[in-house]
């Protein structure tokens, strides 16, 4: 009854990664309740806007706005993808609690996307841990850097990343300023072994500053993922309410690992995400109501918790009420 | 390059499992279609038939004649389920080399579907023990019983099922006659830490006879908890081409687990499963002009091959038609 659980941190990044990959715009209204929705369940680390040009994605044009609706919540981890110096300034100036810059591993990738090698890019790296500097010499509160290190898991230009690639960009981004680093299997190919393999050679340069993994369920192994990196030690990871931003039966799907049914796994296996499952499914409705026809998706969402599951809760339910009674 | 691959058994149960849970009647010719697209991809292992009464199931009222079928192919494993005495007698002499006899390990789902204890319903094996014991003596091939050990994982009726009991009924199964021991999460409730605790439990009791696992992907988990049961020793597992027989998005949802994201996991790890992805996602093909209109699932017959994966095919079968070419 009063066993210890080991907390696992799940960041909510539907209001980024989701709706940057989605046409439709949300209003800023639903960015609002989708966010009180999820801190109401117990979310506590948000990803809720990158700082990227309205004109390149509209869908985050409210990004400072989204942003200081979330900072009202004084304990909720507020992030921000941010592609560039000039977006890290706004994301600061927003209020953003945590920057996260990515950085392509692939080769082939980085010099399709930004037209720099990966090496190139980490100069940027080193212009953000200026300004965050600068910034905190004038009084206010230190910024997290996080260093995203995407396509780790392979690259749909390249195919396979070799191993000593990602462990020299992690130590180069670590070197040119990055607190932490964060990986992402932004093409959705990362497969268990190698997952533990990758994790093992990053952390041999990296240590306790390799912080998080961010999968996407494109071939169904979301989930069988996590547990590896479980395994290996790893207490954080991203997620979309819905598994929004990817349909996962679609070609070239790329949807993020499914909030709920994440938690539901974490839960089942005993560790302390401190979400409330109904109430995080509960939350789905914002969802239905602000983006009507777009498909969610979700295992448990369909298929309800496992009677087992509802039994243990309603008597954990009943015991607090017990107590409450009496108090 | 010469690394030597250790040998998972994938055991397509779709035209039992999945088959047996949809409406629809598939014909006989289809079947054989189906078998001998499977065998073509390399599965060696089916379960092709139920001997149950054809006005109860007509799903599977050509049993007999599938069985024939496979039998033709002379290295296929072929495994008929049989709810009685009666059913391993038809299973026997149709051919079936493995006979799955369930037995539901939670008292009130047996209670309900076969108003018999689990205890009682060891009798049943004891019987099939019986008969596969006469059935050798008068020199026929001996024919092997497998306990299909049913709601392992949690029951829709029961909720959680008690370690002890499972390991009573395998313990039970064992000493009536049964040869091995399979469980089935055949609610689709199994979560990862309780399916390692489920196979230390059982295997207390069982030793190696524990031999196969049989998950439904019901809650999203399918491939996470074969993740453990690898990590827990087991090498053999059920799964059905396109999920076919559950829908995974619908309520109360039962689909097993797809064969060919399975084997594209076990694939990716190292596995030997001796199956050809490219031809396993072909046979697909069989499913869809059988059945038009009935859902066909999987992540990987969406998303396809990653990069990394179709390049060192290719690389392969390249080196492999350089050696033909020159020998």
């Amino acid at each position: 009854m009063n066993e210890i659980r080991e907390r696992v941190v799940v960041t909510e990044v539907g209001l980024r990664d989701g709706l940057q990959s989605i046409a439709r715009i949300m209003p800023t209204e639903y960015k609002r309740r989708w966010i009180d929705a999820a801190y109401a369940a117990g979310v506590r680390h948000m990803e809720v806007a990158s700082f990227v040009p309205a004109k390149l994605l509209p869908q985050m044009a409210d990004a400072a706005e989204v942003i200081a609706h979330a900072r009202r919540y004084a304990d909720l981890h507020v992030s921000a993808l941010v592609p560039n110096l000039k977006g890290a300034q706004h994301a600061i100036e927003a209020g953003a609690q945590r920057i996260v810059a990515p950085i392509s591993v692939s080769v082939a990738h980085s010099l399709a996307n930004v037209r720099k090698t990966p090496a190139a890019m980490l100069d940027a790296f080193a212009a953000m841990r200026e300004l965050i500097d600068a910034t905190a010499r004038a009084g206010a509160p230190r910024v997290e850097l996080i260093a995203g290190l995407s396509t780790v898991f392979g690259c749909t230009l390249q195919g396979a990343v070799p191993y000593a690639d990602i462990a020299a960009i992690a130590r180069g981004a670590l070197q040119a300023g990055a607190d932490v680093i964060a990986l992402g299997d932004t093409t959705g190919e990362a497969t268990p072994r190698q997952v533990g393999e990758v994790i093992e050679r990053v952390r041999d340069v990296a240590g306790d500053r390799l912080r998080s993994l961010h999968f996407h369920d494109t071939r169904g192994l979301g989930l069988a993922n996590t547990l590896v990196a479980l395994r290996h030690g790893i207490r954080e990871f991203d997620a979309s309410l819905a598994g929004l931003g990817g349909c996962p039966h679609a070609p070239g799907a790329t949807g993020n690992v499914n909030t709920e049914d994440l938690v539901f796994m974490l839960d089942s296996m005993g560790y302390d995400t401190g979400i409330d499952l109904a109430l995080l499914l509960e939350s789905r409705a914002v969802l239905a109501e602000a983006l009507p026809g777009e498909p969610l998706y979700g295992y448990l969402a369909r298929a309800g918790l496992p009677k087992q599951f509802a039994d243990a809760r309603r008597v954990a339910s009943e015991s607090a009420e017990h107590v409450a009674s009496h108090s």
